[in-house]
């Protein structure tokens, strides 16, 4: 059993085409024993969002604190504390803070192989098109 | 994608040996095309538990009101809001609320196989013992 305080995680700036604001905290890992899923925390500045792209994984999310939205191609879902986002594989995805305090979420992935590609939109880009 | 509300989700009250006062909301599930984990929602009453209990699966849990300790066997650690912690397969655990509000928190399991053993200790046992 690990039991820890997220409080006391260091944090890593989200470096990324297209991110800007991010930071992410891994809560629970495959280093912890974890055998299928990863727990990790996103913090995203006021003005911040995570890059508009698409991998081949899911992610399931769980908003903290804070406003914002997430973009699913290109229509906005507005999300608060106490929301949930199933994002399935290879959807066009982005969280982008439309309030004045951090939005901060939970995001859980399957560990991921190294090699697993992710797809990036520019901001400009009509998503949708190849 | 799939975007909501854990307010607007329909609570089951968790019937089980062991527990008392705990309600459960399936937020994520196979359901909404998950391949590999859901993801749920306990609330635990003032007094209440969950089951002593193991099972060959993992938990992820993060918590997000409340006070409470998380037993690992017989070992108390302390847990309030923005807590986190990892349950290995098989390990002893249980949740307890210890506050004057409602103690609750995410835990993320693995999609579970139909008869996967759990195996629920009941209260006055030593852990431990067979």
């Amino acid at each position: 059993m690990k039991v820890n305080r997220s409080e006391k995680i260091g944090s890593q700036n989200v470096i990324m085409d297209g991110a800007t604001g991010c930071s992410v905290k891994w809560l629970i890992n495959d280093n912890d024993g974890a055998p299928n899923f990863a727990m990790r925390q996103f913090v995203v500045e006021p003005e911040g969002h995570t890059p508009k792209h698409s991998h081949p994984y899911e992610h399931e999310v769980y908003v903290l604190s804070g406003n914002g939205i997430v973009l699913e191609g290109d229509h906005e879902h507005p999300i608060v504390a106490g929301d949930f986002v199933y994002v399935g594989p290879d959807e066009i995805h982005q969280f982008r803070n439309t309030g004045t305090g951090p939005l901060a979420f939970l995001c859980m992935v399957p560990h991921i192989p190294e090699g697993t590609p992710v797809k990036t939109l520019p901001e400009c880009e009509q998503t949708g098109r190849d």
